[in-house]
């Protein structure tokens, strides 16, 4: 009964891609593990860009000055 | 000083139900570990269907074709 | 399908106390929110005291000097 | 390479707010610990009042009270 | 630069399979989502089963009545 | 009423850092957005390093070929 987060910054992804996010993860559980996929939670969560932090910085300043 | 985090689908919980869920968690843990309710957190964060996958597929996807 | 993290000390929670906490939160969002119990989880996170800090200290330090 | 959530009540934390919590966050673990900046992420999560609970209320309605 | 959370039980992953999902968990943001792998984050966390419960019993008491 | 989560790898962060870590991050949410340290939490959560990767690999493995 495995749990799965991914956290990515809100740059537009598509339903399909969320789509994709919780088929391939959950797939990697159940070839991985042998989990059951019933029971195998995915939970994506989207990240506005001001919110998110690398190197000291946001990712809004840091897109800004790519 | 517990903190508790309750994850559920974005489908229209109301501020009482928000609110059953603070004291009823809140209690809880007071009740079977003696904590004290002053420093007890307790965080709901709503998930959108679209973000949110079990047994592989969206939870939009198994409210559409349920 | 909701997901309950009961994030607390780490300081003695036997096995009995995490059952009445893996049940008290299982019913608590059947009971709310009408949610299925067979996808409902519950994950209990015991943190050393070293580790929990409350008010810029951590909770080693404050139950030494309680 | 270290991860830092940082959790608090949506109640109008500005962008220049948010650049502060990303490298006050990042240079501690940078200063206290020796880490690599470059790999160390900091995420602002900023949760409604209706869904932060303390003391078996929601800070909604701590706030309407106080 | 995503954040990737895998919480399992506690129930004998070797560090192979932890590889594995590692490398799974990074190709599949990689792919779907065109993330930079250098900063992909991947943590597993493994949950005793005393501190696992879903539909309201511990998954050490589902798997004795297995 | 911040909480605050700090995954770091376990590897030796000693009672004295975890300390700092505390008080560090305590001082800055009070100090950037006012609030008030007896109602923030700080929680540090040590990783095994088979249990972290980055770019794909584990830290383990990462530390043994670096």
């Amino acid at each position: 009964m495995p749990y799965i987060l991914i956290q990515v910054t809100r740059e537009g992804v598509t339903p399909a891609q969320k789509n994709q996010l919780i088929s391939g993860a959950t797939d990697l559980v159940v070839n991985v593990l042998d989990k059951d996929p019933a029971t195998t939670f995915v939970v994506i969560d989207e990240v506005d860009t001001d919110n998110w932090g690398v190197a000291g910085r946001s990712v809004t300043d840091l897109r800004n000055n790519a």
